[in-house]
């Protein structure tokens, strides 16, 4: 397939990660990076990047987590291949290896991961929401799968005790919940990303164990931007310093 | 039916609400109090509180809001007796009528209500957690309903577009949201309340409307205690100024 023209290169993690991705439809701007940021890898894991697009979110972890595999599937053959440029591009095909694939039927022999990361495609939902962006949304209406389904393949793809890492808009908290449920994971981690104090949170980031049963924490999160509308130091020390995401303090 | 005893004469909001409870057991601390600021009560209307207990909730609404009418309804006859004399105690009894009943039985005729506020009893969940206090999980038992036959009687008792209001332990937020599914409401809005800066919500209020379909919001919530242990001011306006937990600034 062909590549989608025009591209653009950003950079990401203060110029760490170089980022060709096309310069209309769904563009990965700090989504990806918080979620790489909230992937709790150790040297030696293999981490899934389910619907990985152009390959921002491994590229992200593997710029914080030399150490680890990342793989990626992606179904839009055209962001695949941009995802393999930018492995090269950023020589991290060594770490990096994409499937053009669907989530909904993933490649044979595809599992065992630690860590799945995923963020996923902004459906339509039935409780009057709308895709934030249709081109994305409608890719993987191709697959079939709506956010509960793509869930269930992300812990399908997990190992024992593996865990499951997804942002999303806040609005769909209730739909990713009901998602896990029956799904045999446990030690669910509900954290907020607040767009600035006293707002309701825009993104969470919900982490889950699959064959654990912990209870479920809701955790304070983070203030992206201050009153000025700066991002935060807590904010800057993820999209800047690629520091890791943690949960509670103490 | 025997008031239990001994019983302690306990205050609220200041000593604006005096509270005739007993000594051991479930006592009012400051879920009712946050449970009753969390409703955003209109002159004239009706609210149920269900699983009223000694009426704590009910009375504090009652101090803030003196224009509404609440019921309660209570399984434990020694508790509606408790509460029925702290609506004769705080002058209330206007205000708060107390119905000994089941809540999966709920009496002939009751319902229609503005708002049901409810404090839902500690069940034992299937997730691993324990009830909080056994005499209390076990008042409930003998109705027969979990949390999510407790979350569906009380949206039944609701009109169309009330507001259905519950305070319960953070980690059953998954059990809240799914609860809520299926039973024909929107608007759901979680309001984390936080022990402290840095540390994830013990406690979470949750409200969602009845034939309203609007998309769920995660609510900055409220910082419960500063870093020295003591209530922080947003606390103290509430547990001690009555006021009323809103839910974003701007």
């Amino acid at each position: 397939m062909e590549t989608p023209e025009p591209l653009t290169e950003d950079l990401l993690l203060n110029g760490r990660v170089r980022l060709l991705q096309p310069r209309y439809g769904y563009r990965a701007a700090i989504d990806p990076v918080f979620l790489a940021a909230a992937v709790p890898a150790r040297p030696g894991e293999r981490i899934l990047d389910l619907g990985c697009g152009v390959g921002a979110a491994a590229l992200c972890l593997l710029a914080r987590c030399p150490d680890v595999v990342v793989e990626g599937l992606e179904i839009q053959g055209p962001l695949a291949g941009l995802a393999r440029r930018n492995a090269v591009l950023n020589e991290a095909e060594r770490g990096f290896a994409v499937h053009a694939g669907d989530a909904a039927r993933p490649p044979a022999g595809l599992g065992g991961f630690h860590h799945v990361m995923t963020n996923p495609p902004f459906f339509e939902s039935g409780s009057g929401t709308r895709a934030a962006d249709a081109s994305r949304a409608m890719a993987h209406e191709e697959g079939g799968l709506d956010l509960a389904g793509w869930i269930k393949a992300a812990v399908k793809l997990l190992r024992p005790k593996g865990r499951l890492i997804l942002i999303h808009r806040a609005e769909r908290l209730g739909d990713i919940l009901a998602g896990l449920r029956g799904r045999g994971v446990g030690d669910v981690a509900v954290l907020p990303l607040w767009p600035k104090n006293g707002r309701g949170a825009g993104r969470v980031i919900v982490s889950a164990r699959k064959s654990v049963r912990s209870p479920l924490r809701l955790l304070p999160g983070l203030v992206l931007h201050d009153d000025a509308g700066a991002f935060t130091p807590e904010a800057q020390a993820v999209l800047r310093g690629a520091a890791p995401l943690v949960g509670e303090e103490g």
